[in-house]
């Protein structure tokens, strides 16, 4: 049974709904959940819920890293916050993975100070799947590093790969950079010259893709810099679930009413694949232990599956499978 | 009556729709259409067809410009083609306005070179409307400046609040900056400064908004480069177009059969508000005549909507209230 420390402090639902994911977490998963934060606060909300005492216990920090904050200064002077006592955690091995809602860019600095990067790796970044008509692809970076060099791609597109092998079993995943035109010679600075790392590389570089084309799900590991991979992923999150709101809107009026009362359960499906809460996290992919950040908004059920998640990263050994491709 | 000058030999599509949608045009519109290219292939195709013969003219140019030419050499060396030759048109007064599906690089680039900037302007940016729930947000840059400098990003929030107030009518529009985060210090380089000069100025700056955000439709000038900005045209057509097929398909199968017939109507409304075809076209904002440019993958129909948009853009006079705010 894994042990994963979760950031009871972190995201804009804490303490109560990452509380309440823990628990949910213990009963439905085969793990073991570290919370760390308040203790004060967390025995609070613990005491809520029925559930096996030895499969939670609470590691307390005084110190709480707000969204609002600077990463690199709030990382270095809360020493006892709790996104830096999760970090240690997971550093010296007292848990197999650190799960946090908080701040994507202190947990992102906390990661490669605390747990430090794999050797070889100049950024870390975030993989998250993304939501396509044929199941997900796998978005890198999707929100960490915002301001990028080609290197840095390289190294994410190296990293994507590895992930979609491991977790989700594609061999030889397709890899393409995320690009205005599909040319080569299309693009900024930086798509330009991913374009000609990537092209010599070993890697399964299928060329650019528009964004137009992502939903269709051809392409296994999409890369791109932290800031569009964010432009992405909230856009999508946000335009799915609102273009699901307008269908439903409009055949609950009138004439449509009945056809409308039929469709609920094939909606919920659909929606299913845009709700980001399923996903539950992402990893930081490139840092020496695993570390997975969890939606800014989790509720409950996004923090139970972002441990869940874990589970799959340990299973797979995604960490040193990374090492080794890097290092190879 | 106001005469367009349209690009025959630009687009996935060029010639043959491009000369249908100029005939559709004159048909339903209340305007000349002068189509510029090989005169040859474009009386050809024009042959298919019954039209009044008043209403459309043809200007020859014996050169075409493809999608994989560097911009500045294609623009620079070719200038018999029909991109040249249009904006020369314009530029000169022959026309009103110009409309080409071709390489949109090379528009930029020739609309600077031959029709001219604003004063004060320093890059022309295209300005797309976004399908929103609410109806239309205008996103500004839209594809054609790849590497941007906040001093831009503050230009194209100037002519994109132009650009709303007097064609879409709502006044004093709310500007936001598209973002990783809302708080003023999230972001990149460009952002951080683009956000400090818009916060000085005399706009309506509403502050960031994330991607997530953006289909809601409560901000009406929705500012970015033109790389994050064709991510999230492109992506949202992709997106608005692949969800309605997944609802499609999962609703048209077993059960829902019936459902789905009754559905058909509104459906196609909702298809509608995510067709680039229907948009039609995007105007080159900050150049001193009016050039508008077209998908690449035009059909007919998006043709038809890119001169119909014309008409608008000179209704409102839209250059001169531009140069006005900016040498303001």
């Amino acid at each position: 049974m894994i042990k994963v420390a979760v950031d009871a402090m972190g995201g804009d639902n804490a303490p109560v709904e990452i509380v309440k994911g823990a628990v949910e977490a213990v009963k439905e998963l085969d793990v073991k959940v570290v919370l760390v934060g308040i203790s004060d606060v967390i025995n609070k909300e613990l005491a809520k819920y029925s559930y096996d005492k030895d499969r939670i216990s609470v590691v307390n920090a005084t110190e709480v890293i707000g969204t609002d904050e600077s990463p690199t200064v709030a990382i270095r002077r809360k020493k006892d916050s709790s996104m830096v006592v999760g970090l240690k955690l997971v550093k010296e091995g007292e848990v197999s993975a650190f799960v946090s809602a908080g701040s994507t860019g202190a947990l992102l600095t906390g990661a490669i100070l605390h747990v430090g990067r794999i050797e070889g790796i100049e950024r870390p970044a975030l993989g998250t799947k993304l939501a396509t008509k044929k199941g997900y692809s796998l978005l890198i970076d999707s929100g960490s590093n915002v301001d990028c060099k080609p290197k840095y791609l390289e190294q994410f597109a190296k990293m994507g790969s590895v992930y979609v092998e491991n977790v989700i079993g594609i061999k030889d995943p397709k890899v393409a950079i995320v690009n205005i035109g599909a040319e080569k010679e299309k693009g900024n600075a930086l798509t330009k010259e991913t374009y000609e790392l990537l092209e010599n590389s070993d890697l399964n570089f299928v060329g650019n893709i528009e964004a137009r084309d992502l939903p269709n799900g051809d392409v296994n590991v999409v890369v791109c810099d932290g800031f569009v991979g964010n432009v992405i992923l909230k856009f999508s999150e946000g335009l799915g679930l609102t273009l699901l709101k307008i269908v439903k809107e409009t055949i609950t009026e009138g004439i449509y009413k009945f056809a409308a009362a039929m469709l609920k359960t094939p909606f919920k499906a659909i929606k299913k694949r845009f709700d980001p809460d399923e996903i539950g996290g992402a990893a930081f992919l490139g840092v020496k232990a695993l570390v997975v950040k969890a939606h800014g908004s989790s509720k409950s059920k996004a923090i139970k599956n972002a441990i869940k998640q874990c589970e799959i990263f340990v299973e797979n050994d995604i960490v040193k499978k990374i090492e080794q491709k890097i290092q190879n």
